[in-house]
């Protein structure tokens, strides 16, 4: 936890207030709830994990359980419509496993929900164009080659459908692990099996609702499977602030979404990473 | 008070707990402080107004009731040392009156405590080519020539000793207004004494704490003077926000330092204010 997350907490619940369509009067019941939130805040916690009281808070305050199902779904079936037209282009390419891996990075992009299909399309184009401050795809292609197995830890819905196609290329068995329960936009099992990720992976819970992964937070099975996976793929910032000092080889894909983890990496805010953090295990 | 300001008011408050030099743990503990003040937050007021209770948190929580004090007499201490060469450059210029109002603008944007007596010299030549969205200098000139008395509301200290040099060019009996007690850098009673302007003015209290002239708060020998004042100067973005509804002609003059303010006035951030708004009596 930063000082500037704090910040940063206000503006995320003010926004989610207003994609929610809550009126003023609403919206400042959940300022006064990020009160009540930020007096416990707990510095020594990630801010994945502080953010859980921060939307459970808004879920009480909209009295909503689960205040995201409805962009979720829509998010959902707007990468679903695509899905056909992504999969023909990662076939298409010269290497589809590295386009995959930059349609995947793109998921973690796109503004879903803000977004009509058509502009999605062009979003995704645009996404293409990112540049990666990180690019591990050689070492990576060695741990895919030497792996028996994948656990891909998802991140978002609608992202979920982009790792869909990354999974599929990949050509080895995948344990896909989505969130103990609902939080924010993220993917849960329900909204797994509606991206089709059953269809090519085995659906896992990590057993935790904060967004992103609190290891000593999850479930023993998941656990186990974290530590023994031969190679691990985690998607999105909240995994990496949770995840990245982890004592294990993790390879993260996701956008830099704030200066104070670019300011961690040493990468430029906006950029897109793909590859391991320093304990990487040569 | 506008969404935005929740935010602000969190990063002010860290940015105070630093420059006071407090530990994180400190810091931490101003982080929690904002959570109960933002619980109890009203919208109904205006910014200097909530403002209160935070820095009256930050007095609580690093032990210092008036925590500003030695950077107040810092800042009062450097502009003075440049004083009689401020007092030159302004009767050098073609319009000393005009050259006063710049350099009182000046006033509102340096970065005291941070900067060099030497570098302060430097920021005056920056802010003195900062432009201005407003320049209601005519009608001002027209006002000032009519009015047997001036009501001139400071707002921070060193700024303060900036005044002290519009007033002595406006040749009117002039009336210094300071809050009715510490609250952050502001110019108090006993600030106001140590910029000299007591040598220029009669200096009188708003009785009013916050960080602006909360009209309703103010001692009735203060609103009795802003009311029939013939002419009132009011310095600074937190007058400006607490005021800029009253029902009378006031020129403002400070630098806008928020989006919210820039958007209210249509003006650009950061620019110069120099003039009256809406209500303007003609």
């Amino acid at each position: 936890m930063h000082f500037d997350c704090v910040s940063c907490f206000l503006r995320q619940a003010i926004r989610t207030g207003r994609l929610l369509g809550c009126p003023d009067e609403c919206l400042w019941e959940i300022v006064r709830g990020c009160g009540g939130v930020l007096a416990g805040v707990n510095e020594g916690f990630c801010p994945p994990q502080n953010a859980v009281a921060l939307y459970d808070m808004i879920g009480e305050k909209t009295g909503r359980e689960d205040p995201f199902s409805e962009i979720k779904r829509q998010s959902t079936r707007q990468v679903l419509a695509l899905y056909p037209e992504l999969k023909k282009r990662i076939k298409a390419e010269a290497d589809p496993i590295e386009a995959a891996i930059r349609f995947s990075a793109c998921g973690n992009v796109i503004d879903y929900g803000v977004s009509a299909e058509f502009d999605l399309l062009k979003e995704v184009d645009a996404a293409l164009r990112s540049p990666f401050s990180k690019w591990d795809y050689p070492l990576f292609l060695k741990r895919l080659e030497n792996s028996e197995w994948i656990l891909f830890i998802g991140d978002n819905c609608g992202e979920a459908v982009f790792d869909r196609l990354l999974i599929e290329r990949l050509g080895k068995p995948v344990k896909f692990a989505v969130r103990g329960g609902p939080i924010i936009n993220d993917v849960t099992m329900q909204d797994a099996v509606e991206s089709g990720l059953d269809k090519v992976s085995e659906i896992v819970s990590t057993g935790c609702r904060a967004p992103g992964v609190v290891i000593n937070e999850c479930s023993s099975r998941f656990r186990e499977l974290f530590y023994t996976a031969p190679l691990v793929i985690s998607k999105g910032q909240g995994n990496f602030e949770t995840l990245n000092n982890e004592d294990r080889e993790i390879f993260f894909i996701f956008k830099i979404k704030c200066e104070v983890v670019a300011g961690f990496l040493g990468s430029a805010l906006n950029s897109m990473f793909f590859g391991t953090v320093p304990l990487q295990v040569e």
